[in-house]
């Protein structure tokens, strides 16, 4: 097998031993990687020939491109893993078209960097922007900061190549925003986590990088009134708001203690901290009017007050100058490490409700939380204007089945209130007994029929995303 | 099998014979329809009985909404025409949480009716929205004159339910913006024409209704003046450009020769001819200024005056008032007939180029045109914002072999350019061929395998999308 892998990308692209060792370790700590091989292949033909050899001789191959996940998709156990590391080219940026065209190793901040100076952006980001790859982010639709505005991953893919289970590519890649041909497997491929296909490449959407932002972080008394805060901004900007994040008082003071020069927040602490972010792309609201001001920072700041002369916000801070809007995002941003990084153990549930249930979801699992671990401590923070909840809780102690059961009792809520109990970072392998007891049945059979359909000799990424059957 | 049927909807909505007529004759004239009969369920679960009866039997299953479709999807000869007319309720609008809740009978203009008076828009609109419905809307992914601005219909699309061809309900019915749980079955079904399962029920985004429109036909010299008419629009109002159409002089002249006490856009006749609409959501761009003049309305004046100035418009006419704008998009609205009711031989074909490569392809159709049928008129319109041209021909003889060669020469041309021969009309079986030929072989193959793993008895709307394999 290693020489036939040889054969293919050459021996100096075979890493077996200790040269693993950079794949080995995946910063979660829950899914450390002992695959038989990382091969790293520099062309589609070479992913092709892998992923064919793997098929024929039975194989598992588990794709991995940052290794950013938090839901152990990429660990590859007995596997070939296959790293798109190498296939990190920018094909072309058509600055007209609004298009990138890219390969799957790219590295999400080096796309950011390299479409920037053409005056657009490509508006997906997250804290790991500077490791995840381009094929991660497909694979698990990965989302963030920015969804509210711009959307999720796969409403900013317009096309995308794979090469499938069976060692054939398929060619998706359309630059159009129109193409009705036949069953929509770009959207298949995308959240799929490598399990039925390997993604290669992509034809993503560019914007029209905002020419000013106005950042605020805002103290209010209630999530009610940060709702109140997010529809007026939306009706008086017409949808211009870019993120809407929330932060409680012991995630603050988290971050206090994680890095102690950083300064709080505002210089009383409060329970409810929202970081609010407008962008302006028309020049009549980013351009500095006769007084000097730039519009979308007078009109937030004008906001702020009014609500603030209704005692509908306790404090507001405007970033003044681009550091102190990084410093407000460097908070924000710091969540993994928060919550991992305190070597407390953690329950970890990545969830989304509508976003007026938010409140009544973390009150109700204050409740129910008492009762399973009294000395358990939620350590949250929220995609507020998605309804998307990170919602962690430090335990009192390492405890599978306490574990268990705090994810159970947040998925009673968050289906009793109609959300999902996965929005963002997707199932791997950390979400499969959820997805056993909480996909709609139906669903998960048609899945399971896609899946061998698709890959008859299971070798693509076995053992994620889909449960196994009874 | 009649009776088996009756048992489950009722005899009054199992119609044989004369009494399918309604059904029967569509209104391209091409594929009348001649199903076993026509079986209205008035809910789910007696969709799911049917399909069960149909998979029991292997009786093929074709679904039917409004039956504007144009490419031959609904033809039901020798099956049961499934028709979703009655599943019409309207299930719930919740306007703080911006979603319907609609069956799939619903007709689409009846939505946006329902939403209108919530300042909500249900933003899909095209010229057969009197009689489509929400069921076939999702099936078919249709596209429209708003998708510039807000997406195909699967972009406006949260949740679906549907019945699969094993006659189990599938429940995808989330309300979330951010759910990553499994393969994405939505968009699966979204666009399969009824292939593989019957879409009952969605839920659909809804989006703030703009406060203000500017509306406006402007002459142009050539398409490159038009591609900087939008891109100035664009940049200048952050994005709200709605709909960018493109209708050539005989298109306007033939609208007038259907409908005579219509007015011509302009004094004189010119040959490129855009209808432009900007929508306005922001206060400050929609509410009348101390002058009494809409901001948004005042800004595309001029910029079609600083335009004029330069030679590079020729003439403009902005509505000013409901009812000219009405005219503006009637004129527009009237494509299928105009093209269709000429009594003319016609090949239609729907696709799309890059936007910037429009002008390069009808170039190049004029010429190869010329070369098989002297006597051919293009007689088209086109989603110019999108890239998305119908680009119909009058032929001078009705003639398949003929019908044929320009289709070719069309995706010929269009591939060459990077676009698609399949645009927002869909496969149905007006496209058997197009699919054989020019799509990826390798998705095709992945296309015939999800289809034979999740219709093992090809029993749903059998014929369509996915040409036989050879």
């Amino acid at each position: 097998m290693i020489e036939q892998l040889q054969a293919i990308v050459g021996a100096a692209n075979v890493l077996t031993g200790a040269d693993r060792a950079r794949w080995a370790k995946e910063w979660t700590g829950y899914f450390p990687s002992d695959p038989i091989a990382v091969v790293r292949p520099g062309s589609i033909a070479e992913v092709a020939a892998i992923v064919l050899l793997a098929n024929d001789t039975g194989t598992p191959v588990v794709p991995v491109s940052g290794n950013t996940g938090l839901a152990g998709g990429a660990q590859a156990n007995g596997a070939i893993a296959l790293s798109l590391d190498r296939m990190n080219r920018i094909r072309d940026v058509r600055a007209d078209a609004r298009i990138a065209i890219v390969e799957a190793g790219v590295v999400l901040s080096d796309l950011h960097k390299a479409v920037e100076d053409r005056g657009l952006i490509f508006p997906l980001t997250f804290g790991a922007r500077g490791s995840a790859m381009i094929g991660g982010v497909l694979s698990t639709n990965a989302g963030g900061s920015n969804v509210l505005r711009y959307g999720n991953t796969r409403d900013l893919v317009l096309g995308v190549e794979a090469v499938l289970p069976n060692g054939e590519v398929a060619n998706l890649m359309s630059e159009l925003h129109k193409d009705n041909s036949g069953y929509n497997l770009k959207h298949l491929l995308i959240g799929a986590e490598g399990t039925l296909g390997i993604i290669t490449g992509a034809v993503l959407k560019l914007m029209p990088k905002p020419r000013a932002y106005a950042t605020a972080m805002v103290a209010v008394p209630g999530l009610d009134q940060a709702l109140e805060l997010l529809n007026r901004l939306q009706e008086a900007t017409g949808g211009a708001v870019e993120a809407f994040e929330y932060m409680p008082r012991n995630y603050v003071e988290a971050h206090l203690r994680l890095s102690p020069d950083n300064r709080p927040p505002f210089d009383a602490m409060h329970d409810i901290n929202i970081m609010v972010e407008v962008g302006a792309t028309a020049p009549r609201d980013s351009e500095p009017g006769p007084d000097g001001r730039v519009p979308v920072v007078a009109h937030l700041e004008q906001t702020l007050a009014d609500m603030f002369e209704k005692g509908l916000l306790l404090d507001a801070v405007v970033a003044q100058n681009e550091a102190q809007r990084q410093a407000m995002w460097q908070r924000r941003e710091a969540a993994a490490e928060i919550v991992l990084g305190a070597g407390r153990p953690v329950s970890n549930n990545d969830i989304a409700v509508p976003l007026d249930k938010v409140a009544e979801f973390l009150d109700r699992m204050g409740t129910r939380l008492a009762a399973l671990d009294p000395g358990a401590e939620p350590i949250l923070v929220a995609h507020l204007g998605d309804g998307n909840v990170h919602y962690a809780v430090w335990l009192s102690r390492e405890d599978a089945p306490l574990k268990d059961a705090v994810t159970e009792a947040v998925e009673d809520e968050v289906l009793r209130l109609g959300g999902s109990f996965s929005a963002e970072h997707g199932i791997g392998q950390w979400k499969l007994s959820s997805m056993a007891r909480r996909k709609d049945k139906v669903a998960l059979a048609a899945m399971r029929a896609i899946k061998r359909a698709l890959d008859p000799n299971g070798i693509m990424n076995p053992g994620k995303v889909l449960p196994p059957a009874n």
